[in-house]
């Protein structure tokens, strides 16, 4: 990630503000706010604003007058609650926003969850900046054989450095032939004065999709621990999940006791089918399972061995 | 509007909150946060948080690094050209969460607008405050003859007299039948201790429909000038136009700038058909028009003359 | 239920249509479309309209050119894996559409679900009929005492005969005052043609939160096995759950295969949080547990507990 | 747009289904289900599904027993009552689902409008068609000068050229590398035995924006509507305008009397702020006007003169 010297300015004028408020405030999300916090080679996640607390939840929930706080460990009792049976509502309350830098590709994974406010940064309107991510090696994956949308053994040596090598200088030759067709380059001069520029909307059009766009994001927090419980997830694509990552800690500073909750009960849990359940209630029983009773496909009987860490318990 | 003692000093308590913040403020919005503003006999709208302002709105149409303001005649020239052009996503960037005390019958015109987050009051939870909604004289209207679903003359005499003690005694009643299902009263005091109550999510059905509730409701600035655009406007129903009106004013203390664009292109301008373009410049050319020429229904061409204060002018 | 003769004849004649179509069809669905079913004492459900079925989902998610089916075999496990690994768009190309007569206190609980599309029958317009919803004396159950939002026991004897008495008399004295109000009976005969008649607007709210309404609901799959999954879940309030239950049946005439696949990993399913997994571990290895050194609050223990049947497994 | 035989076939399959049903058709619609309507080079548009007709709209706005229909002039007088004054629910009653192919610079800007379901081929799982999108030469234009989102002037002669030669070389260069990277060819043959592949979801960062991809898309009538207006607008791109426009087409023979209102009120209709009111109210009078008076700034004021047709009336 490199911020121009500008972009870093404005960042700092930013974090020096110091507003007087009668909102409730995150002291541990103020810390970071604005902040730049990179992820892959040239992206970034910047909280920009946020609304609420973890007392907001409370607050809600209560339809109270006051500020929903009893005793924090009530409140906390409450928001565990709340995430075991499903309340969504109170989760609501709060907001946050952030300023993403990312690679068009998973901006377009990212776009599918739609209740979030979006703007992005308009091709029409302005030049893309002349960044493309490229992976490192070690995530120089290649096709799974066994999961058809997921990523096997690594790549390595030569094959390596040729996929390298493309994904570079194709990046760079389609980027200098966008300049090209808009007759002026990324910083703004014009390279030959006697022809038009290609409309914008048009030339954006050879860009290769590791090239970095960016875009305000806002989204309310049970949205966002939707988002984050799909895309942290280790079956998500590794790029996304590295910002899904980089926003968890965030969430941290932000809402800290739902969080916890949330790591509980979504991220570190798992869902039991109703024959699943039958399974489970045999093996503590000490009886005899086997596939072929249990109604479940062979691949629906690995993913419950591989919840309850059971692989050697049951042949 | 009556508050409790409680409820009046946690309002007081949030109100003596001073948090220092990083985050834009909204220093007019400020003054008022918390505060609760009386709407109706016993009804109510506080605004108890919100996020962005002015500024935000300009940032995210930028996607900028920074605060997004250059001049504030810049600023305003954006957010006059977003509003006339129906850009929608910026004005997402701004949010604001209200407490509001309403009536039943209001409640369930209000929450047909769905983009928005809410947390009512529960009933199956929590037994109803004792407060209903009764007309003030001069509401008291007869249903309109013209339009079938507006309000006509205004009833007087011994017949208004007798509506406003039918909709007092039975919405006392009914309140008072609701405690002997409940065996409890309002304040908790148990009625017959050999007595079981009936269940809250029961009980609550014999209640009328302008029994008040509380509800907390967040949503975005862009979704809030949708909602008042058509709850502010005359045809809506006198009830939700005080909630409406009341919220105007919190929006002119919160974005002072998108206030007056919105109160310029939506409140205050019209929509004009193309077959209403026709007869538009007909009459700026001086050429005659009649409503049978026109391609227009007899009810589209008044509100026409309406929208263009035209009686006169076209026979 | 009583529908008016009108009524059953436009159902009769809706029913009695016979067109040819090119979109998919669900034969068991078409059996009884446009069919009122009762519900409670005076609701019902009748499915309007509805767009695809199993096979829509596949082609969706396939995004294929014909029709999606290659085997029902290799439908049925797509449909399977698409539920359990919470995949949601191909779900959402179904979609049916309801109409629904039920009383206000649940069509305010049932609203609270936002997407779906709505028209509800206008009070401000029309007149409501004359029907109040009055519970089975087997529903008519006690607060819970350690559930705050639940039933208990149920109520009996006088104090039951005296809650029914209540509910009856003041539906039927409060709609009789609103017709006084209206200046005109349910059947649109005027009562005092000196009068004025109350705006419409107005005068509902005497009604109390029992009298029946009615919608058109539409809604697709996805978020309609979201409602169901919730609203047919015995910490429901009954009321709600007997929609909720007819509609079920209809899902299974609509899409066997997801129905299948929903009852086993939703309706039938569970969840374990991180915790719960350690102590669903240790039971299958025969270790010892307790709730001391669970981390799990009381309450959390015992719905881990009965989620697995095991009450006397563990002390 | 070139179907593959196999595809062809699976549409023709489709065609020739002749199914019997108690809901309401579209019969004009029935006519080109399926149906691959092409748009630009390689695109197409076909309507697989839809629910509901103009009837069905009148039936919920009345939430009616039986179809809805009293007459066909009635019907019509209400749907365009309900479009004049935004009601909004009736319309969302008629969903309507299409497959599209489109470019991926397309498909971008279209995935703005949040209020769809959409299915997306997947690259993660499959390899991408070969077919990108070149422009024709007349809709090949420079940046426009006044316009920093529009198009200016055509490009030709030998800049023109060279810009579809980079186009077209560009984008098969890099797809060429990007099976290359998965060792296999669109076709399925592996290039390399003893190589692996790199993972699709990696390779697929090569391709240019103007690959094809392709999704079925799903909406409701009232939120297509919003969609067409924006993106059949002359302001729109170019490259989604004419997507709009093939769908227009299919509204016409969906629902003709909503299409017809649609187009009156909504797309050759036009709005004018409070201020342009003024200005017009005062022409009409044949008074005179100034933009210096009139508190419009120039870009407005030009705005106003051209939904008009006003230039020479004023100096």
């Amino acid at each position: 990630m490199k911020l121009t010297k500008e972009q870093a300015q404005e960042i700092k004028d930013q974090q020096s503000q110091e507003n007087k408020t009668k909102r409730v405030t995150a002291p541990e999300l103020e810390k970071i706010l604005y902040e730049a916090i990179p992820v892959l080679d040239h992206g970034f996640i910047r909280v920009v604003d946020y609304m609420g607390d973890d007392t907001s939840i409370v607050q809600a929930a209560r339809v109270s007058y006051g500020k929903g706080t009893k005793k924090i460990s009530t409140d906390s009792g409450l928001i565990k609650y709340l995430m075991r049976h499903w309340h969504s509502t109170p989760f609501e309350m709060c907001e946050i926003k952030y300023h993403v830098k990312l690679p068009i590709f998973i901006a377009r994974q990212w776009i599918r969850h739609r209740t979030a406010n979006v703007n992005e940064y308009s091709a029409r309107y302005s030049i893309l900046d002349k960044e493309f991510y490229l992976p490192a090696k070690e995530n120089l994956a290649a096709q799974s054989q066994s999961n058809r949308q997921g990523r096997g053994d690594l790549i390595g040596g030569e094959q390596a450095i040729k996929v390298l090598e493309i994904l570079k200088s194709d990046a760079e030759k389609t980027y200098s032939n966008y300049e090209t067709m808009l007759n002026e380059r990324y910083d703004g001069t014009v390279i030959n004065e006697n022809n038009l520029g290609l409309a914008r909307e048009l030339a954006r059009m050879n860009l290769t999709l590791n090239t970095y766009t960016q875009w305000y994001w806002k989204i309310d927090l049970l949205n966002l621990m939707n988002f984050l419980r799909l895309r942290a997830d280790e079956h998500a694509q590794y790029e996304i999940r590295a910002y899904a990552d980089a926003m968890l800690e965030t969430v941290k500073k932000w809402v800290p006791i739902t969080y916890e909750a949330f790591m509980d009960y979504r991220v570190g849990g798992t869902e039991v089918s109703s024959k699943g359940k039958i399974i489970i209630q045999k093996l503590i029983k000490g009886e005899k399972v086997s596939i072929e009773d249990s109604g479940l496909s062979k691949r629906e009987w690995n993913e419950l061995m591989i919840a309850f860490d059971l692989k050697d318990k049951v042949i």
